[in-house]
């Protein structure tokens, strides 16, 4: 290949200063590269690991245009940005993931549409605009369904599952449903009945380079992600060749530059035939490839930093025969003692203060290397 | 064990901002740990990647002290530190190692007698102050030998060495070599004629726990470190044994907390029995021990933090069946887009700028796995 443009001595802008940019920055560093993090919240994990910060809103034009001006690539943590932020920035310097990947991503109407679209399975889906709309989607698509906001939802946050039971005779009430999501523009979603939850961490670069880690299994806890374990018991190597190639499959869709997560049901039809239905996609670095640090050839942050410089990706493969990780959740973090002593258990901690209910503090993860 | 007193959170103070510096402090980073640096370089390497920097020179009482109180421990990348800075440093703040560590390692004089005092193999030796005493020196132990200067001497700065031809008829010139070397308090080595260059990269925390990695065989090209490979070619189990027995022997009497590297020549006496003769004592984190972030379940610049924070020391088994690590020197690392591309090998830039000879600017390492 040609010289890349980027090289070794270059700086990372980097929007978002929580774990994820914490460990995008360290990857940068290991290759020589500098990390400047942008972030409103003056005590972000990220600034502790960074040559450069800047302390500004998301929506604060002028500090936006002189952290574009200080960088060579800029790249995100978190797709929840203003499309206003992604145009400020991409009018600058190159922007990866870019604005309309972000823009296809960040609403799920748009997204579910996308990758429907695309031939490849997702639930049954209808957009709901208000309480006619929720009782016409209802109608429509039956019941158990999850009703979720089209943005800014994680974890969990901005969404409601909804039972037939729970309704009993009085029926559901859709205006009180809406109510309890702020009346935001939602989409219905069909719940999918799963044997488990999947996701493929892939990597492609601008070469249309693609690399995917093998397909993990993710346990979530109160909408939270738990435990990943690779490779996904009980996924055959069919299944897992067709859920890697539906990641292929979007990430060469969305002109995609940098590490993606596609997050999917493994389903299993009538005739016992196993697949996965696409459920969300989110165009970064994700916590179901933290196991990638110790587990593959290049972690995800690694392989995220060659695709966004456009350098050569590297290899994905296992560095054992299994990986599990756990995320470390408020207090779980509190045994680090315990979890240091453990042999071959590898601890991250984000450097977070207050371990509040439900933040994610760290996560340890334990590679096998037996037969 | 009891809760430590460092705990996630807290701040490590690292004195130096070379590679070494940098490597510590991302490795502070993923246990949750802040590092300030010290550094009187403003380009120094390490300041890419810690929460705080102080520019300051190593004789700075005031910035020392102003340092020391912002930190919760104190340790350094290199051992030429003055006395005084450690002294300064020590009574404000935990130090690993400790002054009396870095006080007997920093003079080779010193150093070869305590290590001599412990009953281990070195190079006879003889304390050289002035030419008529490097004349009786080479009168006693003959030649070759190689002249040392007593202190700050590294990669092969600040020693000469002196072979019996070179001198011809004429003799040795005591004056002349002396003046070469500033006319510095010296020490003179008898040449030691060995098989291979080894070391020993170990740690001990203030627990007395010990954990030694593999022995390594190193190579050097004109006196800088070029390659290290692991498992030791041609070094059998039981010499292994005793150069691990050996740099435990050192770290205990030393009262050592962190990691320490003890290099050796691996020699075989009149008898063909293998075995080790000391060369010198790396008070800290070692060149020959950078595999260990890919080739070791725990590298070593986290299990120097876990030491010198009086945490549980993490394993020490190689990730896979052997590991190979290439320094990249001067403009050796200008290929960096080649290594990016060979699978599985892992590519480290320092961020450095300029690419002078001999300036050691990154490395790479592969990891075998085959049997």
């Amino acid at each position: 290949m040609s010289k890349p443009v980027i090289a070794p001595g270059a700086t990372i802008g980097i929007i978002g200063g929580g774990q994820l940019g914490r460990m995008i920055a360290v990857a940068a560093a290991q290759y020589g590269l500098k990390a400047h993090i942008y972030c409103p919240d003056p005590d972000s994990p990220a600034f502790d690991v960074a040559a450069r910060r800047t302390i500004a809103a998301y929506d604060d034009a002028a500090a936006l245009q002189a952290f574009a001006d200080s960088v060579d690539v800029v790249t995100y943590e978190f797709e929840n940005i203003p499309s206003a932020t992604a145009e400020i920035l991409a009018a600058r310097r190159p922007l990866h993931p870019s604005a309309s990947a972000l823009a296809t991503t960040q609403d799920r109407l748009t997204e579910k549409s996308f990758v429907a679209g695309l031939g490849i399975p997702v639930a049954p889906f209808r957009a709901v605009d208000d309480a006619a709309g929720l009782a016409q989607a209802v109608r429509e698509i039956g019941l158990p369904a999850v009703l979720k906001t089209r943005r800014f939802g994680y974890d969990g946050k901005g969404q409601v599952m909804l039972r037939e039971e729970e309704f009993g005779e009085a029926g559901l009430d859709p205006a009180a449903v809406m109510a309890s999501l702020h009346d935001q523009p939602c989409i219905l979603e069909g719940f999918v009945p799963f044997e488990a939850e999947v996701s493929v961490v892939a990597a492609r670069n601008a070469q249309g380079r693609f690399s995917a880690y093998s397909p993990c299994a993710n346990e979530h806890r109160h909408h939270i992600l738990a435990r990943t374990v690779v490779p996904a018991p009980g996924m055959a190597e069919e299944t897992a060749a067709e859920a890697t190639a539906i990641a292929r499959t979007i990430a060469d869709a969305l002109g995609y530059v940098g590490v993606l997560a596609v997050e999917m049901f493994l389903v299993r039809g009538s005739d016992g035939r196993a697949g996965v239905v696409v459920n969300e996609i989110a165009p970064r670095v994700h916590n179901s490839g933290h196991w990638t640090i110790e587990g593959a050839q290049t972690s995800q942050f690694a392989q995220h930093v060659r695709a966004i410089c456009g350098w050569p990706l590297g290899g994905a493969d296992l560095t054992g025969t299994a990986v599990e990780m756990l995320n470390l959740i408020g207090d779980q973090a509190g045994d680090w003692v315990g979890i240091l002593a453990e042999p071959g258990s590898h601890l991250h901690l984000y450097g977070k203060g207050e371990a509040r209910p439900g933040r994610k503090m760290g996560h340890l993860t334990r590679v096998a290397t037996g037969a």
